[in-house]
């Protein structure tokens, strides 16, 4: 029997709703397959727990996280409670970085049985490879003078390390699929990180010549995103151009709603961490309507990660399908609940591999 | 007679196709109008001119151009030739932060005739005010250490009074629109910066109870362009952030090809700049076929920007009609070619007002 050790946090809002009838889904994986078993330890860390304690999570959150094989996360955030930039980097970015889970990873693709808002939507089928340690996102900086004379000075931190990293890892997985990568940069506006980000990358390309390769400045490629979304494979970038370009992923595929991502930890010394793109959505929590499929595709990064990539394969051919024979929540122009949705997935799943 | 006297800098690729014609669109313009002349004062400043003098303009360009009443920009960057980051910061963000050109506006709409790739392009009517002479786009910064140590920093400085500007700028805009400003924001992820310019957002909208408000994470708000676009009215955005904003603003409106844009001097002392959104495309230069409606559509914000919003209305309605029956290059659908989209602009401008 292959046991795997799972921390959950719904966190906040919609989290709450659908992190639970995700782990229906995985234990009606685990049943399929028969030798395979998840145990789960729930944690209620979120903004209310804020409230009560006026932290995000205990201080020995980290290390009692460090003991589980995977982190199965919900959504972070309820500003109307506790700012923004507190919560999530309290608890999610926290996470991150201290379980160097250096690459986010964020496919997105034409999905059957959902309504693009794109009028061709051109079976597209990408990947974005997101650092996610550094760049944009780094705590160096401040602000100083008050009043009219106030200035904020915010850091983006590049290293050669954290980028290559990253390329590496989008090089890597392009080679297992259509074999092109395409560079986010910004070389022409942002003057010392993007010229180093292109020199990175124009290194790291000399390493794989059976890859072709890309680069669009992040304007253009967003643009890209919603005029031309078929032309691209694996996508590198940076912590700030990956986070936008994959809302606009989730858009263009019908809903932020279904979009996933993985945060990996690439040494391995580490639990990976699995939290959908979507936030906490305070607006529609408590209706019992947030789409659940992407935390139960995220779900599916979690099986991949754990190298059942083919139960993966399955479980997102069956979401596909029910997708396409109309349950929806009303996100994606259904009338479905949350639980209606993952009920539906759990049962196609039995019917659908308990006897194969 | 009003004599506007115009520095003209074709710059690169197809910015020296565009606007030949649209000077041509200018002189119809004032021709109809009796009592306004344009002078023109051409420029020969881009990537050529660098091969030839190992700069983008000569030592006293800047001092050359403070004496127009505007510039009137094609576009900037040859990568094949000259590194991007060389040549826009040699010239085009040269010339933004010398003449104080604090402020980019840049307006996206519905566009009768245009194919947009969304679904439901639902008549959206927005206007992105775009902070241009810092943030992101700064020079500090640098790198440090060689090979697999190296590291690059990138500081992104806003100041108060440039964040302000920026922001008293929408809502004074609001004012005479829809009574809407939203703040592009991402403080729950960049750490320093963005807190401060939701503090500075949050204080001015204290100043304008007649103005509604919203703020929306950058991701999150990119993906509302795609699904949502009808929602904006002024959208307040930084140095970046209205950099990728506006580039999706021209793909939902059917090409990036048409969407225009004016860099504004506030305080009077220098000229304001007036150049497309769109790019130098060396990959089209030289058929003839690049779309000239995003170059003649900015020389309509130069008149606004000169007190003949008239005129500019009348400009647009045009140039909207004539799109409307088909007079179309390539990248919309057409098969004209630069030159007769315009002159059909230029005789249809004077059919329909010459008289009246
Ligand atoms: C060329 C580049 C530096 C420029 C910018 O990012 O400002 C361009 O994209 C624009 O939007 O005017
Ligand atoms: C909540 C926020 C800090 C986060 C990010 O930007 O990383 C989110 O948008 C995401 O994409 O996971």
């Amino acid at each position: 029997m292959k046991t795997y050790d799972i921390a959950v946090i719904p966190g906040d809002g919609i989290g709450k709703e659908v992190v639970p009838v995700s782990l229906k889904v995985l234990d009606t994986i685990a049943e399929i397959h028969g030798g395979l078993k998840f145990n789960y330890t729930e944690f209620p860390w979120s903004c209310d727990y804020y409230l009560e304690h006026g932290k995000m999570m205990p201080e020995d959150g980290i290390q009692t996280l460090s003991n589980f094989n995977g982190i199965f996360l919900g959504a972070i955030g309820n500003p109307n409670v506790v700012a923004d930039h507190i919560s999530l980097w309290g608890l999610l970015i926290k996470i991150r970085r201290s379980f160097e889970q250096s690459i986010n990873i964020r496919p997105a693709k034409y999905f059957k049985g959902l309504r693009s808002p794109l009028v061709n939507p051109n079976d597209f089928d990408l990947i974005v490879v997101r650092e996610n340690s550094e760049g944009e996102y780094s705590e160096v900086g401040g602000r100083i003078h008050k009043g009219e004379d106030e200035i904020a000075i915010q850091n983006a931190v590049f290293t050669k390390k954290g980028t290559e990293r990253a390329m590496k890892y989008a090089f890597e997985l392009a080679l297992q699929r259509r074999g092109h990568v395409t560079s986010a940069t910004k070389s022409n506006g942002i003057f010392h990180s993007m010229p180093f980000w292109d020199d990175v990358f124009n290194e790291t390309k000399q390493k794989y010549s059976d890859v072709q390769t890309s680069s669009y400045h992040i304007d253009a490629l967003a643009a890209f995103f919603v005029t031309r979304p078929e032309i691209f494979d694996v996508i590198v970038a940076s912590n700030l151009f990956g986070d936008i370009l994959t809302d606009i992923g989730g858009a263009i595929m019908g809903s932020i709603g279904i979009a996933p991502a993985a945060n990996i930890n690439l040494n391995g010394k580490y639990p990976s961490m699995f939290e959908p793109v979507h936030g906490s959505a305070p607006d529609i929590y408590g209706q019992g309507i947030a789409n659940p499929i992407g935390q139960i595709w995220t779900a599916k990064m979690m099986l991949d990660h754990f190298r059942e990539a083919e139960l993966g394969k399955k479980l997102l051919d069956v979401v596909e399908d029910v997708t396409n024979d109309g349950f929806k929540t009303p996100d994606i122009g259904g009338k479905m609940s949350t639980i209606e949705v993952a009920d539906e997935i759990c049962s196609r799943l039995q019917k659908t591999y308990s006897l194969s």
